[in-house]
């Protein structure tokens, strides 16, 4: 972020039918889309989150694309594996493995449903970082997260939690920019729980006030933009415009 | 269930120093392992369980090990990808396209923290199952699943709403053998939601009681054990102590 001076972080997220069609010569076009968008913007970000859904669903090369794409990002450059695992810990620990010590990225997100158990064998990575998801951009967020309990809405039972888990401050907060109110909410009660905010633009939440969030006093905020930076162009000239709007959001969250 | 007249369900979640250490001379030692065991024992269970996070952990033979041993799982055998996913909409299409259309399992688990359009993607395969986690068999269960929410717990609360979402009746409940107490009592309040039970054997649960709400009226009740089975023989012959096993978990289940 220093380095950068930015706090963008741009979404890994490539899906064949959406990559430009000209990749398609390539014998992993996936990569390739990546290492290009990687090389146009890898001085503008602080970082990138892989969002493993999309690498899954490649099959057979699902790992190697995951693990090579990684292998692009420079050693200065922050990354997140967007995995939201959650498992009881005699298996989390070997997603833990997996992340930390194969991919060897430098950071997690994880689903708290199933308590401090599933995500210690995160934690126990003093080195390493771990998002837990708190509040998400998606509607489906209503469902359980702003449900009234005791007085408090769940994701604020939630955030206490992890609080308190926070032995080694490694724990950051995954925060959707759609549910702005409660961004603003959380940055000033807990202002020493980074945070992972995705959300903006294709989902909808607006870089504006987010960025203001972002420039309070407080631990990091990184701001994931996925689909509206890496699909902003679509011929051979496509990581012009890819740069371009890493710029422009970058610049954006500055303000 | 009705063909092998049972409701054990074996957890194919291997470990490389678990394993006879005879089948190290083979390739890929893990897929050996599985389908020495799949061998021994598919007349006796109803269904497979792959627990992604001991597969994950295997790097770039991850996916094709996955692969590997869902091929070798007769049709007639039901085949549960325990992945406990969770993400957006437009995300977690992606996982179930990875999970039905390419490994082509039978069913899947799903993590319910992100709401209801987290799982809707699973749920659109009206020919597949969705496990939901409820409550789960570890200790963390207590941080947040059984926490009180205007006089219920969090995870009837969960369980309820997914009794709503159960347009298609293709969404079913984990509960941990664990959690006896509430095990028994959500199988009478909700006889209509299938349940998948692990927790049997290394986490402690009683097979015992896990049998008598099993034999209670209702929907199916599939009852996983992994380690105590799978584990059970070191030597060439393990198969045989597997088989051993497999009957003997499979019998208790059926009184």
């Amino acid at each position: 972020m220093e380095k950068h001076k930015s706090n963008l972080c741009i979404g890994l997220d490539p899906l064949v039918e959406k990559i430009p069609e000209f990749l398609s010569e390539y014998e992993d076009s996936i990569l390739e889309f990546n290492k290009r968008v990687i090389e146009a913007t890898q001085d503008v970000v602080c970082a990138y989150k892989l969002n493993t859904a999309f690498y899954e669903v490649l099959g057979e090369k699902a790992w190697s694309t995951y693990a090579e794409t990684i292998a692009r990002i420079p050693d200065d450059v922050y990354v997140i594996a967007d995995c939201k695992r959650s498992d009881i810990g005699n298996s989390a620990k070997h997603y833990a493995e997996t992340f930390f010590d194969y991919f060897e990225v430098d950071a997690v997100t994880v689903n708290p449903y199933m308590g401090y158990d599933s995500v210690e064998p995160f934690l126990n990575y003093h080195d390493k970082d771990v998002f837990v998801l708190v509040l998400t951009s998606n509607q489906g967020a209503q469902d359980f997260q702003l449900l009234e309990l005791g007085g408090k809405k769940f994701y604020e039972v939630v955030l206490e939690r992890i609080s308190q888990w926070n032995k080694e401050g490694n724990i950051g907060a995954v925060v959707g920019a759609t549910k702005v109110e409660q961004l603003s909410h959380i940055r000033d009660c807990h202002p020493q729980i980074p945070l992972l905010i995705p959300g903006i633009g294709a989902q909808g939440g607006s870089i504006e006030q987010v960025a203001e969030i972002a420039s309070r006093n407080g631990a990091p905020v990184v701001v994931n933009v996925g689909r509206d930076i890496i699909f902003a162009g679509y011929d051979e000239e496509f990581v012009d415009k890819v740069r371009e709007k890493a710029f422009y959001y970058s610049a954006l969250l500055k303000k």
